[in-house]
C-alpha cells in the first residue's frame, strides 16, 4: 500500500503519529487540511510530503467554485502558498507544489482566450499528481539500486529517521537502498538509530524493517557513536529533506554528529536523496532555514513529561550536514561524487529531463 | 539533603527513578537490597554509587552475626562481592567497598591475637562510610572551583546525562563546575543533552538545574552537534565512570560523539571526575567493560512501547572517549592536560595522600 494516494475525492494517508500502535488510514478534502496532515506529521519525510502537496493541488482544482480560469489559477496560487507554508525545511514541498501549477499555468495558456473547464483541468492535475507518486515509486527504486552498488554483502548499515516507504511514496530513499540489497540477495544488517524526539526510527524503521523481514537493531542514537569506534559499521545511509548546490545537507537532527563521526572512523556516508531535493537556488547549506518545533517534543513522550514541568526547550527538527562528511549522494540520476557543484547540477538537469521525457510519452498516449 | 546517607541502621537514598514527578526516599536493610539499589539504579553516578557502597559495607557489619573476627571478614568481603557485582563500569564502587574493607583489615590486624568486638568494627566502618560521603561532598566542592577557572563568564555550557548532587553524594562534578560559577557570579547557560535511553538530563539535570535557577535549554541528544556547529557552545562538560590511566573515560553512552564533534568545531571538552574514578591498573579505555542494559530502556518510555513489540535492541550503557579528544581532566586536585598517564598517576597520588591526611586527622582527633 503507498504511504500518499487519492480516493474518492479525498487525500488519504496512513496516520505514521500512531505508529506502530495503530494502522489507521486518515482522509482529507479541503487544502488547509491537507497542510495540517503535513504541518502535525501525519505524514512526513520530504518525498511523501512532496507527493502529499502535489494531491493536495489537485484537490485544490477538484473543490474549486472558480468560473473563470483566471479565479481557478487563484484557488490554486492561494493553495500553493498554503501547503508551502506547512513546514519550511524539505523542499519537495514546493518543488511539486509548482510542478502542478506549471500544468495549470500550461493548460490556461494554451487554451488562449478560451475560457479553461474546471473539471478538465481538475482531471490534469489529478493525472500529474499521480504522475509524480508513481515516478517517486520508480525514482525510489532507482535511486535504491544505484545506492546499492556501494554496499557490500554482509555490510552493517546505520541509518537515522525514517527514509523508507512511508518517508516517500512507496519504497524509500536510503531505506531503499536496504530493500534494494534485500532484493539482490545480499545480507545485511541495519543499526536503526531512534532519532529522537519523533522516534522515526524506533516507531517506523523498525517496524517497516521488521516486516521486510531484514535484520535489525534499535539503538539510542548516542549509541551511534560507540559502535562506529569498534569497528561495528560499515556504512552510513540518511535521506535529505534538502539539499543545497553545494552539496551540504539538510536533514532529520543528528545527522550532522553521525557524519561527523563517521568520517572520523573512516566510514563512508551517503545521503539518499532524489534530484527533486537538490534545490540549486541555494549556494550552501547555511541558508536552508531550519524548523524549530514545540517543546513538548522533547519534555513529553507520548504526551507523558520526561522532564520538569515547564521546561525551558530548544527543538531544532533539522542540522546541516556540510558536503565535506559526504562520501556521495546517491540519486535516481546515478551517485554524486566530490565536486558536488558539478555533479548535482548534472543530475538535476538529468532528472528534469527525465520528467519531461515522461510528460511527453504520456501525452503521445492520450 | 544528601542523594544516600545513613540513617536508623538503613542506607537511605532519593529514588532517583522517580524524578522528576515524586520525590521518595527508598531505604535498604541489607547488603543484597543495596546492590540491587544501584543494579535498578534507584542511585546512579559513579560518586554517589560509591557512597552507597560505603553504605552497604557499614550496614553488612552492623548487621553481621559473626560471633569472631575471621567470621567478621567473611561477611565483609561477601558484601563486597555482591555489592561490587551490581554494576560493572564505574570504578569508584570497588574503590569505595576496598576501602572499607581495608579499614576492617587493619583494625583486625592492630587487634592481633584478640578477638575483634562486632560493635566496634560496625562504628568505624560507619564512621569511615561517613568521612567518605563527607569528603566527596567537599572533592566536588574542590573540583568545581577548579574547573570554573576555564569556563569564561557569559559561555554557554553543554552537559552531558547527570553529574549533579544527585550523581554524587552533593554538589557534583560537571554539574559542581557550573554551581561554582554560579557561587562565583559568572553568567552561564547550560544546554541540557536528555541523554537517552534513561533520560537522566530531561529528569534529573533539567530538575537540579531549574531548583537552581541556573538558565538552561534542555535539548535532544541529536541537537547538541547542531548547536557546535553554528557556535553557540563554549565549553562541553561530563563526568565519568571510570578514566583509564591513559585518560580514555568512559563514561554516559553518547560521550564519544559528543567529543569527537567539539573538537572537530574546536571547542574544549572537560572530563570532570574526582581521583577515585581514576584506575591506574587499565592502560586504556578499551578494557574497561561495557555494560549492557536490557532492551526495554530503549524500546519503552516509562513502560509504554515506543517500538514495535518484540523489537531487538542494542543498548550499551557506557562508551569510550579516547583520551585525544579531551582538553583536560578535572579533578579534585586540579585540571590534569595531557599527557594523561603522568598527570593522572600524580593527581591519584595526591588524592591519595590527602585521604591518609585526613583519617590521620580524624584519628587524633579521637
Amino acid at each position: 500500500m503507498r504511504t500518499v494516494f487519492w480516493q474518492d475525492g479525498q487525500v488519504k494517508m496512513i496516520d505514521q503519529r500512531l505508529l506502530p500502535g495503530e494502522e489507521v488510514i486518515a482522509a482529507f478534502a479541503t487544502v488547509p487540511e491537507v497542510a495540517r496532515s503535513i504541518r502535525e506529521m501525519y505524514v512526513r519525510g520530504a518525498p511523501a510530503i512532496g507527493a502529499t502537496a502535489a494531491y493536495g493541488m489537485a484537490l485544490a482544482a477538484h473543490i474549486s467554485a472558480a468560473g473563470d480560469t483566471q479565479s481557478l489559477l487563484n484557488d490554486l496560487r492561494q493553495a500553493k502558498e498554503t501547503l508551502d507554508a506547512a513546514r519550511p525545511t524539505a523542499v519537495n514541498l514546493a518543488w511539486a507544489t509548482r510542478r502542478l501549477l506549471r500544468v495549470a499555468e500550461q493548460l490556461a495558456e494554451d487554451a488562449g482566450a478560451a475560457q479553461l473547464e474546471v473539471e478538465e483541468l481538475a482531471r490534469s492535475l489529478l493525472a500529474e499528481a499521480e504522475a509524480l507518486a508513481d515516478e517517486d515509486v520508480e525514482i525510489n527504486r532507482r535511486m535504491g539500486f544505484n545506492g546499492a552498488a556501494v554496499v557490500p554483502d554482509g555490510a552493517n548499515l546505520l541509518h537515522h529517521c525514517n527514509t523508507g516507504s512511508l518517508a516517500t511514496v512507496d519504497f524509500g530513499t536510503a531505506l531503499g537502498v536496504i530493500y534494494a540489497c534485500q532484493e539482490q540477495g545480499k545480507h545485511v544488517h541495519v543499526w536503526v538509530d531512534e532519532t529522537r524526539p519523533r522516534l522515526q526510527g524506533a516507531r517506523l524503521t523498525a517496524w517497516e524493517l521488521m516486516r521486510a523481514e531484514v535484520p535489525m537493531h534499535l539503538i539510542a542514537d548516542n549509541a551511534a557513536g560507540h559502535l562506529m569506534r569498534t569497528g561495528q559499521v560499515d556504512v552510513v545511509v540518511f535521506g535529505a529533506d534538502r539539499v543545497a548546490a553545494n552539496g551540504d545537507v539538510a536533514n532529520k537532527i543528528g545527522t550532522y554528529k553521525l557524519a561527523v563521526v563517521a568520517r572520523e572512523n573512516g566510514i563512508p556516508v551517503y545521503c539518499v536523496a532524489p534530484t527533486s531535493t537538490v534545490d540549486l537556488e541555494l549556494s550552501d547549506g547555511d541558508k536552508i532555514p531550519i524548523e524549530e518545533r514545540g517543546a513538548g517534543e522533547v519534555a513529553e513522550i507520548g504526551r507523558r513529561p520526561v522532564a520538569p514541568t515547564d521546561v525551558p526547550v530548544y527543538n531544532p527538527a533539522f542540522d546541516i550536514t556540510p558536503h565535506r562528511y559526504l562520501t556521495g549522494i546517491v540519486t535516481e540520476e546515478g551517485i554524486c561524487y566530490p565536486p558536488f557543484t558539478a555533479s548535482l547540477e548534472a543530475a538535476v538537469e538529468r532528472g528534469r529531463a527525465a520528467i519531461e521525457e515522461r510528460r511527453a510519452a504520456r501525452s503521445s498516449q492520450q
